[in-house]
């Protein structure tokens, strides 16, 4: 049994959960496990680690409209190295102070292998789910897709290289692309008018699948419009494979929603993060296209 | 560098962190990991290892002098049996109605151990810290010390026996003694008199350090008035072996407290949770003591 058929599982047993976080009062929350074999290829730093468990965890709170209030980080690895700890601790505390979010610490623990777990809280009187898309809307995605699918090229080059120089050079500009900004103000501003949204760390075509399950409906997808991240062109073959990569790959923490025609520019005007319409909602039996194609529920699916 | 080390150096580092929970605004947040090789003896069903995770969480809200809201867990294991999972959900879940708190799920991990990652959070406007404990208080536990003890016993037993049928009516036992009751309601009534306050996780002989380093006290502890569960006897080879281990074994989950000597009758009455003077508060120069012999900052640490 694969981890999204236990989880379709538990989300019948348990009401609460089934969305990017769930939801308690005026409380949203979310947890994740991330592993050192799964979730940080070689080359990752500490700092980026931190950044980036932490920074995945206050996405889901982005992805719900919410306030992001604060995150914990559980820290397990086979040496709790003093650099290593307090690297891992000042990228937590950096990406929560870029949402205005507190880092609060948390736990360490010997572990076999590095794994993070991550727990990060928002409040809102009005949390967006992923079931209310309605034919109609425009869908939209925040920033740019493809950074972390560039990411993880430059890691692999970076391990493949003989220049020392080179590498460093690789990894470098990988850690660069693995640190997101979580897109807590643009969710605040799409929260306002969005009728359903969630991030797209499971990839664009899963998360509109996930969507289309949710609010029982369609997508039209313009290819032209998706907005693919530049490192992501430099680093494939040609734009159809950066096209593929960017709908498919995920891990990159965008919020996909979708918006009433009519509110686009309010939501614009309350944001600086760049929206991007990618296309619009139809009918359920209009299935999933990306210019009149199917785009089939490919993506990553999370060990 | 040792596990509470580094956490004292990370203590410094988040002002926030420190205490039993983490508290932002009116909530106060913890999380821990648990692995199956140094927290779920053999013979831990998941039922109990989600009720006993969970609770752990609930109980450092509980420390907090707070109600507790919500918790979530992370589940990791090599396979994501269904059976399994719902058995773990279910434990979650019966701890969380007991302190009326909502389980509102987590996330589901392939791991090479099974691991647990537990957060619960609570809200109060005026959390117990560690450091308020004035010598002249009363030094206060609830409930019992040592079921945790009886029942490691008691797993280690059940391997050793030939008996299929005493193996299974002592990790029955065991497990019984395994899952407690977090000490939510207890810890609100102490909360609203109790100087300072923490769970005895860590065994109340470094509990006590901790509360003493934190309130720059000392505590005299009278040994007969420590409250050691009827299990404990049954499986140790005296008396004095099971003050022993009742003080330094910890992972008991329990409240301990200091509270002013006139506020007792009025905490007692506030909840049905049995309350044990065994000492008090003692000057910083008095030192740590049992019986007028030195309580030695001995325990368990948590790997």
């Amino acid at each position: 049994m694969d981890e999204r058929a236990v989880l379709a599982l538990l989300e019948r047993e348990l009401e609460a959960a089934g969305d990017d976080a769930a939801v308690v009062d005026d409380l949203v929350i979310t947890t994740d496990m991330l592993h050192e074999r799964t979730d940080f290829p070689s080359g990752t730093t500490r700092y980026t680690a931190g950044w980036r468990a932490v920074g995945a965890s206050l996405s889901d709170v982005a992805a719900m409209g919410a306030t992001a209030i604060a995150a914990v980080a559980v820290y397990a690895a086979p040496e709790l190295d003093r650099d290593e700890v307090l690297a891992f601790v000042r990228g937590a505390r950096e990406v929560c102070e870029r949402v205005g979010a507190e880092y609060v610490g948390g736990d360490l623990d010997g572990h076999d292998e590095f794994t993070v777990t991550t727990t990060a809280f928002g409040r809102t009187d009005d949390p967006v789910l992923r079931g209310g898309a309605r034919p109609g809307d425009r869908l939209c995605v925040t920033g740019t897709l493809g950074r972390s699918a560039a990411a993880l090229e430059l890691f692999d080059r970076a391990s493949e290289t003989d220049s020392a120089a080179d590498a460093d050079r690789l990894r470098e500009r990988a850690n660069e692309l693995f640190r997101f900004e979580p897109r807590v103000d643009a969710g605040l501003a799409l929260g306002a008018h969005a009728t359903a949204m969630m991030d797209s760390s499971d990839g664009l075509a899963r998360s509109l699948h996930q969507l289309s399950e949710a609010s029982d409906c369609g997508f039209a997808v313009d290819a032209g419009d998706v907005p693919i991240d530049d490192a992501l062109f430099e680093v494939s073959a040609d734009d159809d494979e950066a096209l593929e990569r960017a709908t498919t790959f995920g891990e990159d923490f965008e919020l996909v929603a979708t918006v009433p025609e009519d509110a686009l520019e309010a939501v614009r005007a309350a944001t600086a993060v760049p929206l991007s319409t990618i296309g619009s909602v139809r009918k359920p039996g209009d299935g999933i296209t990306i210019d009149g194609d199917a785009l089939e529920d490919r993506g990553f699916t999370h060990g």
